[in-house]
């Protein structure tokens, strides 16, 4: 079982136990996700771009950091179980596409301004 | 190599052939992920709830479904290697967080409607 | 003065008194806006849809929502004088748009269930 | 009539003339305000902070902010409308709760680096 599928099983089990399956309808796991997208903005938003370089250098707002992410994570790891999507497949299928679209030739550099990634 | 540091790694290269470095500051990177958390939101804001739990069966709302989540995939791996976080590790703790704060006990069933997951 | 006006002279002395014009650069109002739309979307993610029709009876829920859609709705203004964007002319040039994009003809009813508004 | 209320009643003349009612629950509004907020994100991601003062310099880039704008107070102002919120009069209740919290004295400068608004 690989990392991924152990954190999947053991949410499946908290969700399980507590008996809280109807609350997680991917409509309503998008909405958790995206709400805990906002809240790790939020740990940014008034940062500079240098500042938020070494924001984990503050062990406070490491620790806040670090559980937002680790929020946006569960939820997206609870989604895509509740989807039948693999993550790392997904995930890898979209960088080659990715790969195919923004060319080292054409991208590389200040050639060209593109948003990196998608 | 786990999974996901593959794709961490593949996710450097793909960065660095584009010498796309200086765009991905933690703060643009956590806006790039919130961004595209609202692009998935965006494939579930109409759907009923029961809609939402069958989306992946029509082929082409499951492509731009399975899409999206690759994208917010991407730019969290991305994200957490910027900021030396270990996701799954994060993620574990958290979820040990959330075990002791809503308690099967107090929170099983209908006993109390609580926020699954933090 | 309109409302909107008063609101953003309100806002702008309120910023200005604080000397907090360094941190409300568009990036960081459109990264804070988004951060409160989050939490707006934390208030509805595990309620139904019916539930949700029905949350201001609730006084507590009605308070908390109402702080967060007035928390959108300042960031929302502040951000629009930043960029000399006039809310209520682009909203209605917006909607112009959308009327001819989505004509009461092909869109009515159960004919064609597409995004409403844009 | 003021501009707001001209808005909100021109919006719910869009809606019902497609009857989209149906898809107007304020959980789904919710959902679309915080995926046009998302949208709106995406326009600054990559732009420094300085870039992003002057956005609306590029005509092109002008355009896609403004529409963007526009779909988040289209949204916010129909999610308010369907849950009976005054918009101006929360806005300035939420505003008189930070000027209380965030003190002019205690936040003035660089005495503390405080969150900007709530």
């Amino acid at each position: 079982m690989s990392d991924l599928q152990g954190l999947a099983e053991r949410l499946r089990q908290f969700v399980q136990a507590r008996e809280w399956e109807e609350f997680h309808t991917p409509k309503n796991l998008a909405m958790a996700l995206a709400g805990e997208a906002g809240e790790l903005l939020a740990e940014f938003q008034w940062l500079t771009p240098s500042e938020s370089s070494t924001v984990m250098e503050d062990p406070e707002a490491a620790g806040r950091v670090r559980g937002e992410v680790a929020d946006v994570m569960l939820y997206l790891v609870r989604l895509a179980d509740a989807l039948g999507i693999d993550l790392i497949e997904a995930a890898h299928a979209k960088l080659s596409e990715s790969e195919q679209r923004y060319t080292v030739r054409d991208y590389r550099g200040s050639a060209r301004k593109a948003p990196p990634l998608p």
